[in-house]
C-alpha cells in the first residue's frame, strides 16, 4: 500500500497547513505580510493561495467552500484577510478557520490615536493623484527600459541613480523595481574588461559620478549565475568573475561610489540600500 | 504678519501628522500596509518617512530623535513598526509616538493557532530557494524588455501571457509589474490601425490566442495619457483614441480575449485581474 501524500509528510514529521490570503483589493499587502509571518515558523510547510477582489459576502462563500475543503483534508486552515468589510470579515470568522485580521484591530488603534472614525468609503487609492503616480511609473520603467545595460546615454543628466556594476550582479532587476515601485529614473550600465584599465569609470557616465551607485557580489554566486547563461564559458569562470569584482570593486573605493554586495540580498533589500544610500527616500 | 506653514493649516481646519514607517528590512510592508491604514483617514494630511533596516537599539534611537523633533513641532507621530525584536519595539513605545505594531500581535495569534513558537532567527527570507527566486525574476525581467511592444516574438511560445493593446493603455508598466513581482514571462503587442481591417489578431499573436489578454481604457483617458507623449497630435485626439478603443474593444470580443479596463485602476490592481482571469496564480 503506497502512503497518500499528506501521510507520508505526517510520517516525517512536517506539519501542513493551507494558508489563504484573501483580500477585498489586490492581495499583494496580505501575501506581504502573511508570508513575512509565516517566515517565524521554518517547522511548518504552508500550501499557499492567494484570493483577491473578495469584495462581496457572496465572493466570501466561494472561498469558504475552498477552505473548508481544505481543512476537510486534514489540519485547520489559516486565513490572511485584508478585507475592510465587517460582514465579510465575520463569514471569514465563522468558517472555523483561524482568521488573522491584519486590518481591523489597526484601524481601531488608528482611530484612538487620531480621535476620528476611518472612513466607511472603500477603494480610497483610485482618487486624484492617481494619474499623477501612474505617469511617473510609466515615465521611469520606459526611461529604465530605454537605459538598460548602457543602451542609451540620452537622459542620463536627469537620471536620478546610475547603478553600475559587472555583468549579472543584479542590475536590471533592482533598475526595473526602483522604476515600477517608486517612479525613480533609474539608468544602468555595464563594467567590462575594457573599463578596467582605466582608473576612473566608463567615459559616459564618469560625468555623472555622483549618481552613480556599483553592486557586486561574491565570485561564487557571479560564476553560479553567469553559468545560467553560458554554461562552461570563460565569461563564467570563478577565475574571470573574481578578476572583474575585484576590480569593478577598486574602481568604487577610487571614485568614492557607493555600493552594496548583492549576493544574499533581494531586489527589494537592495533597492531600499540605495535609495536610502543616495537620500532618495523621503 | 504672515502665518506659519501650520498656522495657516490649522486655520483651514487641516490636521497635518508625521507617520513613520520603520522596519527592520526594506520597510515595504510597514509602508504598503501603513499607507492603506492611513488612506481611511482622508481628512489628516499625513507626512510620511521611510526608515528602513533598523535593526539595533542603537539604529532605533536615532530615529526616535527624528520622532521627538516631529513631535516638537506640533501634533504626535505615528509609527508604523514592522520591526522583530521586542527591545527596539520597546524602545519606541517609550518615545511617546503611538506605535502600530504590524507584526507582534499577528504572531502571538500565529503561534496560538500552530501551538509552536516563532523562531527567533531574523531574516529568514535569505535561505535555500532564494537564488531560485532571483533567477526566476531576471530572467523573467529579460523576457519583458525583450518582448516588449512586439520588438521581439523569438519566445512567444514560452509566454505566460501576451498583453494586447493599443498603445498608452498600461502594457509596459503591467508587464513589467507581473515579471519583477511574479517571475511570470509576460510579452506585449501593440495594437495599432494596421490590425483593424482584420477580424483576427495580428498575425505574430494570432496563434497564442489563448495567452493573449487585452487592455482597454476610456477615450478622454487615453486622450490624457498620448497628449503627455505628444501634444496636440492626431495620434492624442479624441476622436482617434474613441475609434482606437472601440476597434480594439470589438477585436477582443471576437476573439474572446479576456480584458480589462485599466482608466481607474493601478498596475497591481491589473496584474491581480489578470493573473486571476489566466489562472496564473496559486
Amino acid at each position: 500500500m503506497s502512503l497518500s501524500t499528506s501521510d507520508a509528510s505526517r510520517s516525517v514529521g512536517v506539519v501542513t497547513r493551507k494558508a489563504f490570503f484573501v483580500s477585498d483589493s489586490t492581495g499583494i499587502t496580505a501575501e506581504t505580510l502573511g508570508s513575512a509571518l509565516l517566515a517565524n515558523f521554518p517547522g511548518v510547510v504552508f500550501r499557499r493561495h492567494t484570493v483577491p477582489f473578495v469584495d462581496t459576502v457572496a465572493g466570501a462563500r466561494n472561498v469558504i467552500r475552498d477552505i473548508e475543503a481544505a481543512q476537510a483534508g486534514g489540519a485547520g486552515a489559516i486565513v490572511f484577510a485584508t478585507v475592510k468589510s465587517p460582514e465579510i470579515l465575520r463569514e471569514f470568522e465563522s468558517s472555523g478557520a483561524v482568521v488573522i485580521d491584519l486590518l481591523g484591530g489597526h484601524l481601531r488603534e488608528l482611530e484612538a490615536a487620531l480621535g476620528s472614525t476611518a472612513s466607511e468609503q472603500l477603494g480610497q487609492f483610485h482618487g486624484v493623484g492617481d494619474i499623477e503616480r501612474y505617469f511617473a511609473r510609466m515615465r521611469a520603467v520606459e526611461y529604465a527600459i530605454e537605459h538598460d545595460d548602457g543602451q542609451s546615454m540620452r537622459a542620463l543628466d536627469i537620471a536620478d541613480v546610475i547603478i553600475v556594476a559587472p555583468s549579472r550582479c543584479g542590475k536590471t532587476p533592482t533598475t526595473m523595481y526602483l522604476a515600477l515601485q517608486y517612479g525613480l529614473l533609474v539608468a544602468n550600465y555595464p563594467l567590462t574588461d575594457d573599463d578596467f584599465p582605466s582608473d576612473g569609470l566608463p567615459a559616459p557616465v564618469s560625468r555623472f559620478v555622483d549618481k552613480c551607485f556599483g553592486l557586486t557580489t561574491t565570485p561564487l554566486r557571479l560564476s553560479q549565475v553567469r553559468h545560467e547563461r553560458r554554461p562552461s564559458s570563460t565569461y563564467a569562470s570563478l577565475a574571470q568573475c573574481t578578476l572583474e569584482l575585484r576590480r569593478a570593486e577598486d574602481l568604487y573605493r577610487r571614485n568614492r561610489v557607493p555600493f552594496l554586495n548583492s549576493s544574499t540580498k533581494s531586489v527589494e533589500e537592495m533597492s531600499a540600500v540605495i535609495m536610502q544610500s543616495m537620500r532618495l527616500r523621503s
